[in-house]
């Protein structure tokens, strides 16, 4: 089956060459960023609109400044399957965390055109102007306009120049009291897929191009504070010490085997501490860390944070360090909608893949899609799992294939309610 | 025998009230701070070099600063015990580190000096210029030149104002060139004894007043850095992640048991952490943290940093991570001698206190002291182990049995060569 694609031509190079056109409008020549409502968000979306007119969509900015292209069905006006990502980035960011899926969705519809391809639904394409959330306080402010879960109160959010999202949307031409206007309805959707590529080393280690995305995960962070003793490191014997860092060393030792041992594919990581005074001949008195779980299921993953706040409570209680825990982020897992999610897996095996499945650890435009559309993600593997770095690379080869997967999902694609007659 | 001080003064009091004078001297009002080479070290100099004089010594301060006060015995000239402690502190520093040890000398000497005492041994009381280290980069400074250490390059080392060392001595009307003069020989001295505050619970713990030091714990210090894979804290699975903080963690958890399960008293410390790149949502990439081992004895500390170290190694190559363990700092381990350590617990006992032996964790002007003399000390407790802190404190009722040790000490003190005749 590997060979069914030889009926159209190659996605793959039209995408990698656009990729490198995106990735060169950036604020600095040497590190890509391209922030939310900067000149270079202006370029590329002129870049990008030009390329959804060439694939035979109308094409349009938004009130936020999406860029959104439609191409009919076999008759006007009927709802559409959704593609899309986000054609922001983070500082210093690697070409691919975003435009990857935007450049596929206009290579396939291209690909459609090409061919006078018309379909029982249109295909709307959405280039999320803002997922990163870099410039202002918020993340997800393209999908979330579109959503209308856009939160009015972000306006008054600053930049580091003290510039507001109001004002900031002025200076780029859009009328901030139209953000309303780019909000969707559910019923103008069948559903919402995004390409993205993995961010992780999953499908490099197991040698596939693509994997079928089957949950957002959730997120809880947690700030967690000990305290202790701080006292002289040669003075007080170990049996009188309340060492504040010990003590997180042992809940990050915890935390960790909990999460190695979990079965269900948790993960949790302690990114950030601080220990003080911070001298090498003091024994730390307070400790400052983070935690960060994740689970593709919402249930396991509160199960797991009790769990772990039981344990550290032990620890804090047997060395007699005062603790405090704040949960500082929730964010709920969007599960991929079942009946869409199988159709992604289709396509895959129609283009002679093993179907692997799993969670995404990393955010995506569809935990805001998930309030208007259901939702379904294909994940396409990239090099050593690095993202957010300008070491983020993939394949010719692999975007390839994810285009072929697509394209296939989009041409064999049956909404629901036509797939709910089929059965 | 506790009632056996009863037949001279209590000289607690005396001494917590000069201990108060002392402290007022500082650079702030409300932090203490009495800085090498400033108007406070030369207010305070003046001061103690009053109370020298008054206690029937001879006075001077010598060219590094260091006060030096004599009591001639009981014809001139004769060998000394030399007594004595250092009245810099650290910034925001307790009254009682250092200058109680000098405090209580001089106020056994006015002692001895109101009764008309004289012995057949001088006494030497000297105020140490510089042991904290706080203005330039080299600490025992003041113990450094009696004992004819003094490196003639650190005249060259700035404060942070960029003022030399040798222009601070200028400045302070002393002659760098003079420092030589300092230097005391080998023969002019029967030993050396520092009465200080434990800066440590152990006593406390006891219920003990004073204590007899065994040693002045050698001391290693080091710089490890474990660099693993930084990656996004959603998307890599826990069996595939290199997490450099994770493998800290284990190694302080191992390096605290380690110390913990040591039969000798040894101490361990990891007082400074930092995590690269530091985000909650970020698996660190790179960790760096010190370590800082004590141990009463030089052979079992470097044993420990040796096993330390390997089990350090096994964590890092069984979690994949790069290591690096550099030696930052190595203090020998300064021995009390039997014969005079002998003598202060013998004075322990006689003030009817029990005699416990414990060793000083801290650095001292003993450390220095040791070039030229046998050195015993002895330690008074400290309410909750604090110092280095404005909450560092001494009960008047310690002071005083601190003094009436080290004034039955010098009473019956048996020189060592007299000593070897007796026995």
């Amino acid at each position: 089956m590997a060979g069914a694609a030889t009926d159209h031509p190659l996605l793959g190079r039209e995408i990698v060459g656009r990729i490198g056109a995106l990735g060169a409008i950036s604020e600095t020549p040497e590190n890509l960023t391209r922030i939310f409502l900067s000149p270079q968000h202006r370029a590329a979306a002129e870049l990008l609109l030009s390329w959804m007119e060439s694939a035979g969509m109308r094409a349009h900015l938004d009130a936020i400044g999406n860029v959104c292209g439609r191409y009919e069905g076999d008759r006007p006006g009927l709802p559409c399957l959704m593609l899309g990502s986000h054609y922001d980035t983070v500082r210093d960011a690697g070409k691919w965390d975003g435009p990857l899926g935007l450049v596929t969705a206009i290579s396939c519809v291209a690909d459609l055109n090409r061919r006078g391809r018309r379909l029982p639904f249109a295909i709307e394409v959405v280039g999320f102007a803002d997922e990163e959330g870099v410039r202002f306080a918020s993340t997800l402010l393209g999908s979330r306009a579109i959503a209308g879960t856009f939160d009015e109160a972000a306006l008054g959010s600053r930049d580091e120049a003290g510039i507001t999202m109001h004002q900031a949307l002025s200076q780029f031409g859009l009328d901030p009291a139209h953000i309303g206007a780019a909000a969707r309805a559910r019923r103008e959707l069948h559903g919402y897929v995004e390409l993205h590529i993995e961010q992780g080393p999953v499908l490099e280690g197991l040698n596939l191009p693509v994997g079928v995305v089957t949950a957002i995960s959730g997120a809880t962070r947690l700030a967690v504070r000990l305290v202790g003793m701080a006292g002289h490191a040669g003075t007080v014997p170990m049996a009188l010490r309340r060492d504040a860092l010990a003590g997180a060393a042992e809940c990050i030792v915890e935390i960790e085997e909990f999460c190695r041992t979990d079965p269900d594919g948790l993960v949790g990581t302690v990114g950030y501490i601080h220990a003080m005074p911070g001298a090498t001949n003091v024994i730390p008195g307070q400790v400052s860390f983070t935690i960060d779980i994740r689970a593709a299921a919402d249930a396991p993953r509160k199960l797991a944070v009790t769990d772990i706040v039981r344990q550290i409570e032990t620890i804090a209680k047997r060395r007699k360090l005062t603790l405090q825990v704040d949960v500082t982020h929730e964010n709920r897992t969007v599960p991929c909608a079942p009946w869409l999610k199988r159709q992604v897996a289709e396509a895959v095996a129609a283009e002679g893949y093993r179907v692997f499945e799993l969670p995404s650890g990393a955010g995506h435009d569809g935990m805001a899609m998930i309030d208007i559309a259901d939702v379904a993600m294909v994940f396409v593997r990239c090099r050593g799992g690095i993202s957010h770095n300008p070491a983020e690379h993939v394949e010719e080869a692999d975007a390839d294939a994810g285009a072929r997967v697509l394209l296939r999902l989009i041409e064999n694609f049956l909404p629901r309610t036509g797939e709910a007659k089929a059965s």
